[in-house]
Formats: C-alpha cells, sequence, structure tokens
C-alpha cells in the first residue's frame, strides 16, 4: 500500500478534502481557516453549522496572539494540544491552573470546585492580553460568566468549546450573551481537542505554520 | 440558574442521559462502558456504530492493566488523557516517544518519521505487557502492523483511533485485519480524546471510579 506520509502534504492533502467536502457552503473567510481545522481535528462536520463566531473574534484573538497573549486551559490535555513552536515564536505562554496545589489548597479552604479556582486565579495572577480556552468544564465558563458580569473583568478572547450533556449547552449559552469576543461551539460538542485546535488555527494564522 | 456541580453527580447523569440516547440499541454488556465513554468525550453517537471490538478484547485490555501494563500513546495529548490516579493504583505507566530526543536523533540518522521510529523504541525498549493508544498517526498504526507481520511482535492490546482525512481509514483497516487484540473506530473519526477515553474506561473498569 501507497501512503503519504510528509507531514506538510498530508495536513494541505487534508485541507483540501475538507473543502471539497464542504462543497458550496458559504462561510465569513475571517473564520474558515478556524473552522476547517475543528473539521480536521474531529473529522466531524457538524462543526461546520455549530461554531459561532463574534464580531471579528479571530481578528481579535491573533492580536492578542501578536501580543504574547497568556493562554489559560482547563484541562492539561487542552494544552498540551496547542502549538509550542507557534507558541514560542510569539512569545504566548500557555497556563493551566487545574492541577496547582494551590488551587487544591484554596478550593478545599473556600469549598469552591477546582475549576472555578482555577479561572480566579488566571484572573488575579496573569496579565493581559489573555485567552481562555475551555474545553471541559463548564463550571470554568459559568467562573468566567460571574467573573465578567459581576466583576468587569475583560478577557481579550474567550474559546468555548466544552463537550457534554451536564450544565455544558447552558454554560456555552452564557458566553454567547456577553459582549466579549469568543467562539463557541453551540451545543453538546466540543473538547480539549476542539479547543486546541481553534486555538492553533489562531496561532498558525498569526506566526505562520512550520 | 441551577448546575449540578459535583464531578460523579454529572458524570453519573450523563451516563444515564447518554443511555437514554442509546434507546433500544443492543450492544455487547462487555464494549458497553467504552462505547458509553467515548461518547461522553465526543457527544458524538457515530461512535455507537464505528467502534470495533476483536473478541475479548475489553477482558484481554483489563487483564493487561491489572498487570501493570505499559501504555504507550503516540502523542503527549492523548497520554495527558490517561487518568493518573488510575494509572497509579494499578502499577500501569505511560509513555510517549515521539517528543524524546533520541528518536529525533535516530529518525535523523535512519530518514524515518518521528512516528515510525518511536514505535520503533517502544518494542525495544518495553516489556510486556504492552498496551499502544493510537489517536492521531496512521504512520504510528501502519509501523505497528509491520512490526507484528513481519517480526512477530505480539502487544496485548491496540487502541486503534486516529482521525482524519489521509491514510487513516486505510491505516486502521491494517489494525483490523490482524489476529491481535484491538479496538478500533472504523472510518475516519477519532483523535486523541477517544484514545484517551478508551483506555480510561478500561482503567476505571480495573481500578474502580475514584
Amino acid at each position: 500500500m501507497e501512503f503519504v506520509t510528509n507531514p506538510t502534504e498530508i495536513e494541505d492533502k487534508s485541507f483540501e478534502m475538507i473543502s471539497e467536502l464542504l462543497g458550496d457552503r458559504q462561510f465569513d473567510p475571517a473564520n474558515l481557516n478556524v473552522i476547517k481545522r475543528v473539521i480536521h481535528t474531529s473529522a466531524d462536520f457538524d462543526y461546520a453549522d455549530n461554531l459561532v463566531f463574534s464580531e471579528n473574534a479571530v481578528a481579535i484573538g491573533k492580536e492578542a496572539l501578536k501580543n504574547g497573549a497568556n493562554i489559560v486551559t482547563d484541562t492539561q490535555m487542552g494544552r498540551s494540544g496547542i502549538n509550542k513552536a507557534a507558541l514560542q515564536k510569539l512569545g504566548c505562554v500557555t497556563h493551566c491552573f487545574i492541577d496547582s496545589p494551590e488551587v487544591a489548597e484554596i478550593a478545599k479552604e473556600t469549598g469552591q470546585t477546582r475549576a472555578r479556582t482555577a479561572v480566579d486565579r488566571a484572573i488575579e495572577t496573569l496579565e493581559k492580553p489573555i485567552i481562555f480556552v475551555v474545553g471541559n468544564a463548564p463550571t470554568a465558563l459559568i467562573r468566567l460568566y460571574e467573573n465578567i458580569v459581576e466583576k468587569g473583568f475583560k478577557p481579550d478572547l474567550i474559546i468555548a468549546v466544552p463537550v457534554g450533556f451536564v450544565n455544558v449547552v447552558e454554560s456555552k449559552e452564557l458566553i454567547l450573551e456577553l459582549d466579549i469576543p469568543h467562539i463557541v461551539a453551540r451545543g453538546r460538542k466540543g473538547g480539549s481537542n476542539v479547543a486546541a485546535a481553534i486555538c492553533n488555527a489562531l496561532l498558525y494564522e498569526t506566526a505562520g505554520r512550520d
């Protein structure tokens, strides 16, 4: 059997196939790369319908990355899926507070969940530009929403794509209400892989694809 | 808005909803937990049709885990999605060779891809029981296939769930041909998240769910 083995060639060919399979569908050209990269990472064309972009979300995200954004993920899995070469090129840094002993301690003291405490710690300790990349925990989105509505916190971009059956749809609808730049996978679908793919699409558009 | 926040309660409720949504469909009871956990991680019911289990694959995988298996992933993302508490309880260890400087060096010397070299290094350096968990690289499956067919290598279990558009379907069909225990997501779908979910389903059945 003959296989294409050059990674660049594989990725190019994959994106061509995705374009073909999307057929005549029309998308905002600014969002197309993100949509295609999510389909590339999931082989799931539902994302052509599910992904919701607030006005200029992609441009705003790229601007934040160009300025060396702090990128906060809710899981180590999401964090580990974000391309390290592109991060380094732009001087961006990823953070995930969920496993930090400090967060565990504060969560224990306050009786909050670790996902909520992790959001608070990120907001308290990191400087802007700041992008939240949430692929797993609806409670992370809920806590972000509270910080935004109650305390006037303004992240540069929220990538809101938790997956699942409980609280997930509702937590994403909360983010859609906000006047904060966002990219949301409406409905049940999403995941840490989808979160990382969206972040990578923005990174590659900003830093180039090596 | 009222949200369920207890993680165990959320997981239990999610699995109830998945059971309801699967309706009257019949599955081999041995495979049901794996199928449900993959749907839980993707919210994608296509996996009820896509997942193919060789005879007793789940029981064989659990036996390997009980004996402190070496678990080899093709990506750091897949590795980071595997539950650490369950691994520790069973004395299992995860490995991912893709980023190792040694693999990079050998790949350079031999002109092979890193994914192929990483499979060879795992086979050369790790003892059985050994489980391969492949969520990304078709070339890792192809190299595994070659080691099995040409060199008589016998892994205890292969979880073969790369996602994508190039080489992916074909590489999974190769594994389906083999007389080696396997769990395969037939077709284009899969991913590191799906790979980790399958591994976790087996881990939780073996170690319990904390």
